[in-house]
């Protein structure tokens, strides 16, 4: 452990140059701008979601997974609208200076990250300020010019459907959390082995942005985006944009089999489970005549996706028992604000 | 004054959303994430540089001119790089809900900055955390293809220009700064005219980027970059970054006259205000043949530039005496960390 503290904006950059390998448009991070030539043909797609400090990660979880989270959550946008990552900026603000080795595992995480989704660190700004630490990340991903998929383009009729399992992250969180203050209540009380804490913890620290349906959203679905922020919050924005509402058949949804232990103990924590946020799941709007062809592509494909609900002509989402009445929810997803 | 406090993510879009008009790939802020068509010809630059309350402005400064600074701290790089401004993504941080007239004040800001630079809100983010107001901006300039002017790429001999006049915005900040706690020691030291006392104030609080320097730099300029953390730090990385050294001739930096009231009672500030930040003049190394064309071209304009010194062949930026002897500096620019 080299526990150097960094002290100036070029000992980082130092630390970091090295992710910018790839990017010519980098300039090894020695210029204060980053400069990216598009593709002819393809549209870039943008977004910036930053991540703090006692919001979206704890202060003391482990710095690589920090920076593959940082990272995730803003690819997952983009996996969602049917583009490819290119690159990122970073915008890093620290309340203290970090150690060399906070900043190596930091910049392992990322470089993990990157590899993983195939971008690479293009620029950025480091500063110290007060307040939690801060990681602002602006990915930019690019689609064939025209076909980034929007999120207000759902059509009624259209199926719905999302990929691999909610509520993991959720649950992954709480866990997470008791584990930090020495606490094991909740894997006590419901049993849990090592791997499956682990599996859900992991969900939490290490989201998997579904890149590997970016190709099939793009090609099947009419609107789509990542649930980040609870299945049904989300899906009240897509209708909101689309003019449109939704059913969901709870049936329908698919747990993981660590979830599937959880809730045969509590089924009561349905509606907080699936309204817990940090999925990093894509929701996609199909029309009907391309399911079949949807689903037969996701199944060579190494994530999942189920068919949930449908969109439909009255405004709202509304979330079905098996036996026709509906679920209420205290709370529809996280709040950020 | 409109105190209702705006508690939701929908009700800050609804205030931000006007800004996107004119830049259809922002759908209204009604996606996840901004589409981009980049023109055929030109490639990007892009920039990212938050600003935080308590460092880069105070809490309470007016949030029209918070929004100013935010965006034009980011578009000086983009002026300097020989790009225009195309759009940019907005992640705003507040540590509580802000009122609807300090939002509808802040996008006023946004929208007379938008205006001035030529460019649109694309997209972004909103969430409250604990610290301080954080506005982090990342903007897209677009250059035509190949041609964003570097800052590592000054040569040996090249002449060194400034536009504008430096250390006003450091005085700004002194002088803002004691008019919010009730004192006026230094305008009354320097005796300052309101006007004067304003002009500085402006200075830190509105900077404005030299756009119209932009397309000069992209012509005749070997390296460029914005000088915005001390002219002597600023120029220590471009020469850092150019394998180069620089000199520069003190006899030759141009004053503002309100500077010069200043200059004449305390020539001992010299290298302090030197050394402020916050100028967002642009620093510009022009091979000598390209010289008189270079100084032509902006007496057409209306941001004065001046050579202060040239490019040599030693490490380091010496600044010179008008005897011939060094000018040492405690301090030489503004240390982000």
């Amino acid at each position: 452990m080299d526990d150097t503290v960094l002290t100036s904006e070029a000992d980082l950059i130092a630390v970091l140059a090295p992710l910018t390998a790839g990017a010519p448009g980098a300039l090894g991070l020695r210029d204060d701008c980053a400069q990216l030539s598009p593709r002819p043909g393809f549209d870039l797609v943008l977004k910036c979601d930053p991540v703090r400090a006692g919001v979206h990660f704890f202060a003391d979880d482990p710095p690589d997974a920090v920076a593959w989270k940082a990272l995730a959550v803003n690819v997952s946008d983009l996996a969602a609208k049917g583009a490819v990552p290119v690159g990122y900026l970073m915008a890093l603000s620290f309340p203290e200076a970090p150690t060399r080795a906070w900043m190596a595992a930091f910049a392992h995480g990322l470089g993990e990250a990157q590899s993983a989704f195939g971008c690479h660190l293009m620029g950025g700004d480091t500063d110290r300020a007060p307040g939690p630490l801060s990681i602002g990340i602006t990915v930019i991903g690019e689609v064939p010019a025209g076909r980034m998929v929007q999120r207000g383009t759902a059509q009624v009729g259209d199926a719905l459907y999302v990929s691999g399992t909610l509520g993991d992250a959720g649950l992954g969180l709480q866990l997470h959390r008791e584990a930090r203050e020495g606490r094991r209540d909740l894997r006590d009380r419901w049993g849990l082995t090592d791997y499956q804490t682990d599996y859900f913890a992991a969900r939490y620290l290490r989201p998997q942005p579904r890149l590997d349906l970016s190709l099939l959203v793009r090609q099947f679905a009419s609107a789509a985006m990542d649930v980040s922020d609870g299945l049904v919050k989300d899906l009240e924005r897509m209708c909101s944009a689309s003019g449109t509402g939704a059913e969901i058949d709870s049936a329908l949804i698919e747990w993981s089999p660590a979830m599937v232990i959880v809730m045969r103990q509590q089924p009561e924590l349905f509606s907080r489970i699936l309204s817990a946020g940090d999925d990093y799941e894509i929701l996609a709007a199909v029309p009907t005549d391309q399911m079949a062809a949807f689903e037969a592509m996701a199944r060579r494909g190494s994530t999942p996706v189920h068919r949930i609900g449908r969109i439909v002509d009255c405004a709202g989402v509304r979330v079905m028992r098996i036996d026709g009445t509906e679920i209420a929810f205290d709370r529809k997803g996280w709040e950020h604000f």
